[in-house]
C-alpha cells in the first residue's frame, strides 16, 4: 500500500496525554467528585435513569492504581459523521488497554452503531493499529449512522457482549449517539450484563459543548481545513480584486464553525444562524445586510470581498420556515398528483400562487427560479422539502445582486458585483488531525479506558482544561446524565444531551460582533494558511479562537 | 494590522538559493553557452525579432563579477491569474538589486500590465517587502489581465520608464503574457530605448513548461493543495463508504494540475483532456468509462469513489465541440431573438430540434435539462454559449447516473449510486508557496535581476535542475525567443511561445496509464495531508510526482 510522506512522518508523532495519566497505568487514581444533577428536569431524568443517574464526576490524579485486575475485554464504535483524531481516540484506548494487561482486548465493531447489532467486527492487534496512529478519517472500522436507541437493539447488544465476554463499549459520537450511550447504559446496569459504557464526543460542528465538555474533537482540525482555504480565497480576492466569494461551511443546527472560520479569517460578513433566528431576520433584510458591505466596499473601489454562509441558515430564517411548512402543506399526499401533473412551469407556479398565504408568496416570488423549482420539484421520499439541497450561498448571492440592482436604479450604488460560490464541508471531516486534536483525541481514548478500569458506566470520557499546555489537561469523567434534559422530539418527550448553539452573549460571538463592522467594510483579511504538524509551537500547538475566547485567553 | 502565526514565522523563512548564487553578489560571473535558434519557424521568429533573435544561452557560476557598475530602477509588474511564490519573485528581485547597491530602485506597477501604461506604481522599500515574504496572493501590488501586445502600448510603456529612468522590465506571467515580454523586449531594442525586458515563468496550470523551463511556478503549491482536499475527500469517501465524488480541478487548456493530482492521490478516475481530444472521445464512451468503474466497485461491495476531471475537459470532447459551434451559429445575430421570444423551454426545444444537425442533436439529448438550459440561456455578450461556466462535474455525473440506470434495467449493476460535487481553483492560486515555490521563485527573481545587471534582454530567468536539492540548482537565463514558434491566433499568424499540453507519451502520463485500472477498482487513495513547511525534508522539500517523473527520479 502506497502511503505519502506526511503520513509516514505522523506515524511516529508520540501524542501528548494530560500530565497526570503521564507517569503510567500502576500510577493513575482517582478522585471522586461530587455526585452530580442533570442540567434541567431532575426528577424526570432520575426516574428514566435510576441505576446512573447522579452518581460522582471523578478525575484522575497520580497515585498508585487500586483498580480491580480484571480481563477487559471492550468494543468500540464510530458513529455518525466522520471527524478528524477518530483514530486516535481508537489508538488511546488500546494503548491503555493493552499497558494494563497485555490480555485485555480491544473490538471494533464495523460501519458504526450497526456493527455491534450485526455482530460485525475486527479484533485489533499491533500492525493493524498502527498503520491509523495520528491519521484523519474513520476508515479504521467505518462509522454508520444506525441509532441505538431500541429496547430490542439493546438486548441484541447484550447478547452480543455476552457472547465475545464483552466487559465496555465505547461510542464516538455526537450528542444523539451519546444520549444513546446513557440509555444503553442504563440498560445493562438494569439489566445486570455488567457491561460498562463510555461516550467520548466527537464532532466537528463544535455543538456537543458545555460546562463539563470544552469542546468535542475534530471541531478544531475542520474549522482549520476550512480556515485555511478560506484565507487562500481571501488572498485570491484581495489579489484579483474583481469576486465576491460565497462560501457555504458545514453545520446545519449550530453555526460553531462559520464563526470560528470568521474569527480565524475575518471575512466581510459571516451570518450566524442563531443570531439570524433571535433577530427573526427576514430573506431581504439578510440580502441588504451583506449588500451594504458590497455597496461600501465598492464605494471604496473595492469591487471584490468574502461571506461565510453556515450550511443550515435558511432554516433559522422564520418567514422561510413557513414556507417550507406550506410548500409541504400544498403538496402533501395526493396533492402532489395535481401539481405534477401541470405540463410547464408557467402553470405550476400559478399553482403555487394560488395555494400559498400571502406572506409565504412574497418571499416565495423573491427567490431565483432555479430555487423556486428546487423547492418543487426535489423533494424527499416523504414529498417534503428538502431544505439540505439548497444553495444558500447561491441563494444569498442571488438575492444580494437583485438588492444591488434596485440600488443601481436608484443611483445609490455604482460597482461591479460578481459572485462566486464555494461549499467546504467534506474537505475537512477527514484531514490528519492537528497536533490538537491528535493529542486530545488520544487522551480521551486513554481516559475512557481508564474509567473502564476503575468500574464506571454512563460516563463520559472528559479531558478539560484544553486551552493550556496538554501537561495541564486536567482527566476524568462526568456522568452523561449530568448533561442531559428532557425536550421535545418527534413529539414525544426523550431525555437528550443539550445541543450547544452559538451563545449571543458569549465571548466568541461578542468579540465577533464588535469586529464585523470595521471588516464588512475594509480588507482585514487574516491568512491562517495550512495545519502545521511540526515547526514552531506558537504556529503548531494553537488551539480553535473559540476555545481561547470562551476560556479567556 | 492582525496577521496569522503561519504568517508570522513565514517571515523568517530564509528561501534557499542555488548553489552558484550564494557566494554574494560580487561572487557572480557569467558562462556564455551557445547561440540559440526557436523551437520551430526559425526564419519566421528571426525575422520578427532580428534584434533579440538567436542570442547566447547563459549560465551563472562562481567568479568575479564583471558586470558593469551602473545604477538600476527597475519596474515590476504580476501579469495574469495569481499563483503562490510570485511574491518571493520580487523579494528576490529586491533583495539581489539593493545588494547589488542600495541606491538602485525598485518599482511595482499596479494592477497587472495596465500600471505600466497608465504608470500607476509603488516604490519598495524593506519595511513594505518584508510584509510579504513567503507569503501567497500577488496583493503586493495587484495583477491584471491587461496585454501589452500594442505599439501604442510599447510607445507609452517607453515614454513611462523613461520618465522615471527605468532600465528594465521584469514581467511575471505566463506563456502569454513572456510571449509579449519578448515582443516589448525586440521594441526596446529597436528603438535604442535602453530598457531590458526580463521574463519569469509563472502559472499554476503547468503549461509553460519547455526544455529549458522545467516548471512554471506557482504550480507545486497550487497542485499540494488540491492534493490535500483531494486526499481528504478520499478518505472520507472510504469512511462514509456512500458517495461518489465528481472533483473538478482548474486548467481549462492542459491537464497538468488534474494528473498531478492524480498522481498525488491516486483516485478511481482522472480524465485527461489530452487524451479525450486524441483518442476523440464521446461524452457517452466518457460515461461508460466512469460508470465501468462505478459499476466494477459496486460488484465489490464499496458504492463510493473519487473522479477527478479538468476543468476545460468538455471543450476536448470532438462532437461537443461541433455541438458548441451549432449553437453559436443557430442563436447567431437576429437569430437569438426568434428564440428568445418563445414562451416555453418545450417550443425552445422543438426550435433548437429543428435546427441542429443530427449528430449534434444526438450529443445535446443526452445532457441533463439544467445543462441543456444552461448552453441556451446564459450566452457571453457576443452570444457565445459560454463553455467555461458549464457544470462539468455535474455533467458527468449525471452522464454516468444514466449509464448506471440503463444498466441497472438490464441486470448488469446493482449498486447505490449517490454524487457529490466539488471545483477546486481559487483554493490554491493564493495559498503560502511550498518550501519548493519559496525557493525557486526567490531564486528567479534573484537570478532576474543578475540578468538585467549583465544587460541581457529578452530573456525568461531560467532556474533547472529542480528535481535536485536547491543547492545544485542552476541559475542563467534564455532568450524568450527560442522557446516561440508561429501559431495561428484569432486569424492571424503569431510569434508565441508553445504551450505544454500534457504530452501522451511522457512519463506522468505513462506513470498514471500503466496504475490507472487499478487505482479505478480498488481503493488505492493516498492522503497527501496539508503542505508542509517545517520538520522532516522528505514531507517538506518534496517536488511534485510529474517533476520527479518527468526527471526520472
Amino acid at each position: 500500500m502506497e502511503i505519502s510522506a506526511l503520513q509516514k512522518a505522523r506515524y511516529e508523532y508520540a501524542p501528548k496525554l494530560p500530565g497526570m495519566l503521564r507517569h503510567g497505568i500502576a500510577d493513575i487514581c482517582v478522585k471522586e467528585g461530587e455526585e452530580t444533577q442533570s442540567v434541567a428536569d431532575q426528577e424526570k431524568i432520575k426516574a428514566l435513569f435510576p441505576n446512573t443517574y447522579g452518581k460522582k464526576e471523578i478525575t484522575f490524579q497520580k497515585g498508585a492504581n487500586t483498580s480491580v485486575a480484571k480481563k477487559q475485554v471492550v468494543g468500540v464504535i464510530l458513529s455518525g459523521g466522520q471527524a478528524p483524531g477518530g483514530h486516535n481516540v481508537i489508538c488511546g484506548l488500546y494503548d491503555a488497554l493493552k499497558a494494563t494487561n497485555p490480555e485485555n482486548v480491544l473490538y471494533g465493531f464495523k460501519n458504526g452503531p450497526s456493527g455491534l447489532i450485526e455482530d460485525d467486527y475486527l479484533v485489533f492487534d499491533d500492525e493493524y493499529i498502527n498503520a491509523y496512529r495520528n491519521t484523519g478519517g474513520f476508515d479504521i472500522i467505518g462509522s454508520g449512522r444506525t441509532k441505538l436507541e431500541t429496547q430490542e437493539q439493546f438486548a441484541i447488544a447484550a447478547e452480543v457482549c455476552k457472547k465475545h465476554g464483552i466487559t465496555a463499549i465505547v461510542i464516538i459520537g455526537g450528542d444523539d449517539s451519546n444520549t444513546n450511550a446513557a440509555v444503553l447504559a442504563e440498560y445493562f446496569a438494569a439489566n445486570n450484563t455488567g457491561v460498562q459504557v463510555i461516550g467520548c464526543p466527537k464532532t466537528i460542528d463544535g455543538d456537543l459543548k458545555n460546562e463539563d465538555i470544552e469542546c468535542s474533537f475534530g471541531f478544531d482540525t475542520a474549522a482549520k481545513t476550512y480556515s485555511e482555504v478560506i484565507g487562500n480565497i481571501e488572498r485570491d480576492a484581495n489579489s484579483a480584486k474583481k469576486y465576491w466569494h460565497f462560501i457555504k461551511v458545514m453545520g446545519r443546527s449550530a453555526s460553531h464553525v462559520a464563526l470560528e472560520c470568521a474569527l480565524e479569517t475575518q471575512p466581510n460578513i459571516c451570518l450566524i444562524s442563531e443570531e439570524v433566528a433571535a433577530k427573526k431576520m427576514s430573506l431581504s433584510q439578510i440580502a441588504d445586510y451583506i449588500a451594504d458591505s458590497v455597496a461600501k466596499r465598492a464605494a471604496k473601489g473595492m469591487n471584490f470581498g468574502v461571506a461565510i454562509i453556515p450550511e443550515g441558515v435558511v432554516e433559522f430564517v422564520p418567514e422561510f420556515s413557513a414556507l417550507i411548512a406550506e410548500i409541504n402543506e400544498l403538496l402533501a399526499g395526493s396533492k402532489a398528483d395535481a401539481f405534477n401533473a401541470l405540463p410547464t412551469w408557467k402553470e405550476k407556479y400559478a399553482f403555487i400562487e394560488n395555494g400559498l398565504s400571502k406572506e409565504s408568496m412574497a418571499v416565495f416570488a423573491i427567490l431565483p427560479e432555479g430555487i423556486q423549482q428546487q423547492l418543487f420539484l426535489e423533494r424527499d421520499p416523504h414529498g417534503n422539502v428538502q431544505v439540505s439541497l439548497i444553495e444558500s450561498e447561491k441563494l444569498f448571492s442571488a438575492l444580494v445582486a437583485d438588492k444591488l440592482a434596485e440600488r443601481k436604479a436608484a443611483g445609490t450604488y455604482n460597482g461591479k458585483f460578481n459572485a462566486l460560490h464555494h461549499f467546504f464541508g467534506y474537505e475537512g471531516r477527514c484531514a490528519f488531525p492537528s497536533n490538537f486534536d491528535s493529542d486530545y483525541c488520544y487522551s480521551l481514548g486513554y481516559n475512557a479506558f481508564m474509567l473502564i478500569q476503575y468500574g464506571y458506566n454512563g460516563y463520559l470520557s472528559k479531558v478539560s482544561n484544553l486551552s493550556k499546555p496538554a501537561a495541564e489537561w486536567v482527566a476524568g469523567g462526568m456522568p452523561i446524565t449530568k448533561m442531559m434534559n428532557m425536550e421535545r422530539r418527534h413529539g414525544e418527550d426523550k431525555p437528550v444531551i443539550r445541543k450547544a448553539l452559538v451563545e449571543l452573549d458569549g465571548k466568541p460571538f461578542k468579540y465577533f460582533e464588535a469586529h464585523r463592522e470595521e471588516w464588512s467594510e475594509n480588507t482585514c483579511y487574516v491568512y491562517p494558511g495550512a495545519i502545521q504538524y511540526y515547526g514552531p509551537a506558537e504556529v503548531c500547538d494553537i488551539t480553535t479562537k473559540t476555545l481561547a475566547l470562551e476560556k479567556g485567553e
